[in-house]
């Protein structure tokens, strides 16, 4: 019994290097190389342990460390979709859940279910854990977009209002990094790398 | 002050990007593509979290995982040294002290000796929780190389009984995952993909 766990378990980490084939359209920092699920995904943990105490609400840490670990392997099946995408939108799409099920279920089932759990609380984002894993995931690209003179924002033509609109969320997991945000996003506006 | 440090913590985010460029010599599943420091970081993390019930001893997974997160972050000033390398010894080497000092000392104080604290604890690998990240650590590309028909076994020499000596430790953080190892070996060296 034990042998079939583990042996369950060691399947499903093989499966899953496939996420380091998964490019994002974000660039990493000063650079033109995309970045892939599985860097974005350690990037997202390491920013959530050391924000951590800038979270609204008091956090059980390690559930959103779990949270952003897990949160794009579905992807490895479904594909990465781009956050400013016009024709699809990112909310948890059938396809996710088909692969969710697909892929979780390498696993021994009390562990399917609590990853399934766990990927779906987060995109719900209602927890006040998936809010602050949602933080962690608008906010890295918007300093790699910094660092990159507009990144994704310039290159798909992206309007001021339309990342708004699509970063506001940070402030339910943080009012400091929502803060921090809009300084940062006003002054690219003010510098026209961010245009109306 | 609570600015301050936000802005000392996203500088240290945007420094450790670094660590998506250092090449491992490890290659990733069935693949002749290098496995980078930022990815095998976040398998390690994945691995942690899904084989936690096998170490030998019960175990804090957050601190495992803060490890697991950080414990290549010196290889940014440092380089990744192989583990079989016959000239230079892994072992906490000053290159990586005076690398730790500088990439953690970027966060606020109390961050800075909260990781450096942890990094050494790793690298000692006396404590329970730093013995069963460094079984994740030896794990991965056993698993890695297994599938690579011996990968940097075959591609560096290295015999049976040195392979045994440098992953041996795997012990000391769970028999049950020890057990899998000498089989998986065994197995490789009936096959003659791991020479004597």
């Amino acid at each position: 019994m034990e042998k079939d766990r583990l042996n369950s378990q060691i399947e499903f980490i093989k499966e899953i290097d496939k996420l380091k084939y998964i490019q994002r359209k974000t660039k990493l920092f000063n650079s033109n190389r995309n970045e892939n699920d599985a860097e974005h995904s350690w990037h997202l943990a390491m920013m959530a342990i050391v924000l951590a105490e800038h979270s609204n609400e008091n956090i059980d840490i390690l559930k959103v460390l779990k949270m952003l670990l897990i949160h794009d392997l579905v992807e490895i099946d479904a594909g990465d979709t781009f956050l400013y995408d016009t024709t699809k939108n990112h909310v948890n799409t059938d396809n996710e859940l088909v692969a969710a099920k697909r892929i979780f279920g390498i696993l021994p089932k009390d562990q399917t279910e609590e990853y399934i759990q766990l990927w779906q609380e987060f995109e719900e984002g209602k927890t006040k854990e998936a809010k602050f894993a949602k933080t962690m995931d608008r906010f890295e690209p918007i300093l790699q977009n910094e660092s990159n003179e507009g990144g994704t924002w310039t290159e798909f033509a992206v309007p001021y209002n339309r990342i708004i609109e699509k970063v506001k969320g940070i402030k339910l997991g943080s009012s400091i990094i929502w803060n921090y945000t809009q300084s940062l996003l006003d002054n690219l506006r003010k510098n026209k790398i961010i245009n109306d």
